[in-house]
């Protein structure tokens, strides 16, 4: 058959069509990826109503009708501990904090008298608990504070290359919660900027959020200290000052939200009490679509199991919150096929 | 000539090639533009050494080579005031306090006699500039807080709606700068990010920046005052206090850039001492490609000339430092070929 000697002779709208279906693999590096909304995105995350709350809402927001939200107000918001990587048996960076004193100990004997320091060289935790905000403080100062900003990163990027969590025996980076680094990535993929919101340090998260969650520096809002810009000779320094900037917690957290996204979120992800009032600002708005999910923790097997009466991460009036306001509630042990990255899938 | 009948005849790397470049033309929505990167993207700067500063500055680090930048790292700044729109006769965000104090007088009788009410209602400028900080935080407090973040969000965009420059005539969103337009959005297109550092009020640029600018609110930093959060019944509500939060000016601009964006700037835009620092941060990185850039204001004709003694935008510690920082600094009448949008080109 010799179809191609005469233009018109052949060319029906199927050869054309499949002329066009070539193209994307003649062009390789621009291929669309149709298969890409049929996949399941969400592999870690069982089969349920769960699952589905999360779908059917980003199906809502991004298909064309009343529940419609353009990509530029397609906020996510997560929060860090507890939802997107481990906090048990403490906070990570309460861990950091603990290790850097030991590690500075030998450069100030009078810590071996002195509270707070006494107490966390002695791992009475205890007494260290007894000295408050205060005494945290005091620990702050010298583990985040004297020091320049590219200092401090240089230490926690060091110091979460060699600490390893008591449990599980990995870096703390490893640690992360698998079925939501899925829903991170599955928003991204439809249109949604994710941003992390935590009451812990916005530069203890920075040096790592990018290459572990896929959320770079910009899009990380946290708690701070105050710094202070200096010429040391011809080198233009930020300092880090043993003073408190801001607390990215509870009710601080719609107020970070304001002044550093500037951008009411239409979805937020929290796991305790310190994530309620960014539930309550993000889904209490009229009657738009908006999504709010608590993870719990319910799988001591492969986890942890706590909430009404844990000391990190009390999950205790927001679990109750959300059964008043229709929050999705994730069950670690039913909802989560898969809880870390390194476990086979 | 029947060359398609034997797909071996007439196929030469010519034909395949032209073949090729047609693809681009068929998937329309697809189609690559290669011409692009040769059209004039900064149509509004007159040719010579500055303009050429810019474009070799961004050849340089977007092209393989020892001072290529990889994307996520092409962060660059911009002050707001005198350098994308006009700071003359005032700030903007002062003619707003000025006109909004008029607007809110009757409301508020004791203001007749009051300072720095009364300098604000008589057109004292005198007076009113006596008053200093502490005055100014009293003008701010009746016109930026005890209100809630979305009421001042209206108050902003429906001001700016009607407001109009007296000398231009036009409202202020349309005193920005066209070379600095196209600049962003030349910048942009080199996979950079842009944002905005300024001293003003972050909340009276974040309603207009993205349309403008095409700046999101979550790359807008700036000044601000304290927010709260707080339940009202069932409506989550962010109020504004009448308390400094952070002044975003001088020395603070390179903490906001830390706090806020988490990444040290390859560039950065400015037109006043107010900038110095920032120009210093991003620059002072060692030996690696950096640029800053000073808009001079020479143009009384077409815009205003101020340097050394304006009282708004004043430019003489920063302008020194130029010349020995090797920043780049445009000279608004010698290198722009138009000012404002509205102009013809």
């Amino acid at each position: 058959m010799k179809s191609t000697r005469s233009p018109a002779r052949g060319l029906s709208r199927r050869t054309l069509l499949s002329t066009l279906a070539a193209i994307p693999t003649l062009i390789g590096p621009l291929r669309l990826t149709p298969a890409l909304a049929q996949a399941d995105q969400l592999p870690s995350w069982n089969a349920g109503r769960v699952k589905d709350s999360i779908t059917q809402f980003v199906t809502r927001v991004t298909t064309q009708g009343p529940d419609f939200v353009p990509e530029d107000q397609r906020i996510a918001t997560f929060d860090n501990d507890g939802t997107l990587w481990v906090e048990q048996p403490m906070y990570v960076q309460l861990a950091f904090v603990l290790s850097r004193v030991k590690t500075l100990a030998p450069q100030n004997p009078s810590w071996k008298t002195k509270q707070p320091f006494k107490a966390v060289l002695d791992g009475d935790m205890k007494t260290l608990a007894a000295s408050g905000e205060k005494g945290l403080m005091q620990l702050v100062a010298v583990t985040h504070a004297d020091m320049t900003a590219d200092e401090f990163t240089t230490i926690v990027t060091d110091w979460l290359a060699t600490a390893r969590h008591p449990r599980f025996k990995r870096p703390y980076t490893e640690l992360v919660y698998q079925p939501m680094l899925e829903l991170l990535a599955y928003l991204r993929a439809n249109g949604f900027k994710t941003f992390i919101v935590s009451g812990g340090g916005v530069e203890f998260m920075r040096p790592w959020t990018e290459r572990i969650y896929g959320v770079p520096p910009q899009q990380v809002v946290g708690s701070s200290i105050k710094t202070r810009f200096q010429m040391r000779g011809d080198v233009p320094t930020l300092f880090r000052l043993p003073e408190v900037n801001f607390i990215d917690d509870k009710a601080g957290k719609p107020v970070g939200i304001y002044e550093y996204i500037g951008r009411r979120p239409i979805a937020a992800f929290g796991n305790s009490d310190g994530d309620l009032e960014m539930l309550q600002w993000t889904t209490m708005d009229g009657n738009r679509a908006r999504f709010g999910l608590i993870v719990h923790h319910t799988d001591a097997e492969r986890e942890y199991a706590y909430d009404r009466q844990s000391h990190f991460g009390r999950l205790d009036k927001a679990l109750d919150a959300a059964a008043i306001n229709k929050w999705t509630v994730a069950d670690m042990k039913r909802d989560w096929k898969r809880i870390f990255p390194f476990e086979a899938s």
